[in-house]
């Protein structure tokens, strides 16, 4: 858990200064970091709030490799557009090799190797996997790196009707998916390319240091999301349409007159951060790569997709981003590296000792997955420490308390402090 | 869960075989593999119990890039020397990456950076990542394929003394891991390289199918592993030593005299599969690289460190060479994709719904994870199907012994098949 009084001078956004002092991650190129042990267990949380989201929505785990055959691509005709983000590779044998920046192609491929009539339909194939982009200028830290952790997930569908259905399911799980990471997330309408259509959406969450101007009706902002009870494979159309019914919109695809048209009181600008884009594409990969399904009138037709993407280590520092002060980090409960830290403010007194084993042992029994401090540092190092690494609470420990028979309690989020026997401490922990 | 009838013909060794039947995964180029939902749901276990024995010997989890700078490869000289390998990359701007084959220079550098003094000693790090290594001729599916999961730990100590405990606590961790995986697996001494000594071994694990010849005293083998409940951070020289003390060599440290004088009733021939090595190098990155740490004489000395891995996705391959008949894959309790098989015979009979529905139910609230097979085909697929995947356990639900208030309970494994009331069979399952 190394941790550091200062920044780098070049880390320019909070959530990448907060990171490299919090001991999250070390780069170990531009745009490439290595995960320390906080960061990672970070990491690994949100991961698995986003495959719980997908898995109930219906989604199906694979897993696909980073590198990919550049002929894959050609199939598809992206190899020779897609530019310079896209990092190229020879093997030994001089066959084109390339990092995978997205998985559209891979997907159909296996797609099409299995799956041949509407009856396996539908079908979502998603995977967590690290991509690379190639960025000219990588910044910001985790927020815009090359080497980057993805959830990719790809719909196929018989027709249109059932494309929009997969649509609508990770519509809603997305909104989940944000919510249980304790962000307020707003889809807005994002370009859908030629195809046209209104099957594109970008989740942005509001944070006041975010890279793009967001204009949206207030009660979408405060609508929320639907929660793990609704029926996934009913009719979805209703909880999607009174969320996309209301306006909201990014700098791009902001429509002033729109907007303005709207009650005063209803018209709510904020800055955001993307954190997720989904958006169906019909035929584009499956007819230049024959992933051909029959239907029931016995004819093979190209399958219809859509992909589905979620930033996995951009969230880390998006929730940064949005969750933090003047000390450091304030992670949610949900993700925080640690859910409570024991800080023992005298390390090797009995009675302190005595009180911190308990406290631990009772937080690690409750699931906190709690942090033990008894390193010999002063108090104010340990404090700071805990604070910049932003554990949702804090139990402090200390001789005078444990001669009155109490510990300090400490929410991070608030700052609320309050003097309480341990087991009352630990009553509040859990809520 | 796409099975096949029939293996392609280029998989030449029966894990690779059955891998692709049992649609495990689907090759995407040269051995480059993507992991279908069934492989990777036993690919994510055996990950997991790797990482709690790490964990549980004192192991710290970070993770490093795939992508690494040449440049740290030139600090420690292997750069020009590790040959074709070793993939080699530019990115946009002309600078030299590397897709990492393992990654003694990174977590050198992470070292480096962070820890100075004995008192922070011992360290180990570890990470489970996807590694990237250019075989001339990539074949036997995951058992060498180009792009692999391993588990590489790396430990770093103040002097030979501690790491040889630090050595010990892999040692011993190692043989926990196999034998959660079921596998018998032995240590045999192996090249220590120009360093010298006696910490190198590796662990290869009985298979008829093995690449190598494996030579071994027969108490070693029926020794097994220590178990998760000895003290780690205590003595552990004795529990190694009475197992290193024992004969057992690979074809390339074979000693035919040593071997022979042992009592012919004590000597074990078998074929073998490498699945993990475990060395001690010293100094010969933290020299060239300056990992220093001051000792408690006052003075910097380079780091003593020695790097631990594991196969995982060769694992994956390993397990299924020294586990499987005529009809398939037989898993191991621990890493099957499924617990158990819930088989309707009849989908859409009322008794066999219900039947099946509430031990799909039993089984899911045991955390046994279990499959439901109601698809419509004929009983003798359903069976082949489950047989060639490997579920442990198969519950059989069909109408006659619905009415009769029985289902047939078949264990993988054995073969063995009982009829017994559901209630019974669950219970059976639960051991």
């Amino acid at each position: 858990m190394p941790t550091l009084r200062e920044a780098p001078a070049d880390a320019q956004i909070v959530s990448h200064q907060l990171m490299l002092r919090a001991g999250l991650i070390r780069q170990e190129a531009a745009g490439i970091y290595a995960w320390l042990p906080l960061g990672l267990k970070v990491l690994k949380k949100i991961e698995q709030v986003v495959r719980e989201e997908m898995n109930r929505a219906g989604a199906v785990e694979i897993l696909m490799p980073t590198l990919q055959l550049a002929d894959l691509w050609r199939e598809s005709g992206r190899y020779d557009d897609y530019g310079e983000e896209m990092l190229r590779i020879k093997d030994r044998h001089d066959r084109d090799l390339l990092y995978g920046p997205t998985a559209e192609e891979v997907v159909t491929d296996i797609f099409r190797g299995y799956v041949k009539s509407y009856k396996d339909l539908p079908k979502n194939l998603y995977n967590i996997q690290w991509k690379f982009r190639d960025e000219r200028r990588p910044r910001f830290g985790v927020m815009r790196g090359r080497e980057f952790l993805m959830k990719d997930a790809y719909s196929f569908d018989i027709d249109e009707a059932g494309a929009r259905r997969s649509y609508n399911r990770m519509f809603l799980a997305y909104l989940n998916v944000y919510a249980r990471l304790g962000l307020k997330a707003i889809p807005v309408k994002a370009d859908p390319g030629p195809i046209g259509g209104d099957m594109s959406h970008e989740f942005m969450i509001l944070a006041d240091t975010g890279e793009s101007q967001v204009f949206a009706h207030r009660d979408l902002v405060e609508m929320g999301a639907p929660g793990p009870n609704i029926d996934w494979f009913g009719d979805l159309e209703p909880e999607v349409s009174r969320r996309t019914s209301l306006y909201a919109a990014s700098d791009e695809m902001h429509d002033e007159a729109r907007f303005a048209a709207m009650p005063e009181e209803k018209r709510m600008t904020a800055r955001g951060i993307e954190v997720g884009h989904i958006f169906y594409f019909g035929e584009k990969y499956s007819k230049p790569m024959k992933a051909l399904v029959t239907g029931p009138d016995g004819k093979d037709t190209p399958v219809q997709m859509g992909s589905y993407g979620v930033g996995v280590s951009r969230l880390v520092g998006a929730i940064i981003e949005a969750s933090h002060d003047d000390s450091g980090i304030i992670w949610p409960d949900s993700v925080a590296p640690f859910g409570a830290a024991v800080l023992n403010l005298r390390a090797g007194d009995a009675g302190c000792d005595e009180v911190c084993e308990e406290a631990y042992k009772s937080l690690t029994d409750a699931g906190l997955d709690p942090l033990y401090d008894h390193r010999a540092d002063r108090p104010g190092a340990k404090f700071a420490a805990t604070d910049l690494v932003g554990i949702p609470w804090q139990v402090v420990v200390g001789p005078k308390g444990v001669a009155e028979g109490v510990v300090e309690l400490k929410r991070r989020a608030t700052g609320e402090r309050q003097t309480l026997p341990l087991a009352a401490a630990l009553k509040v922990i859990a809520g």
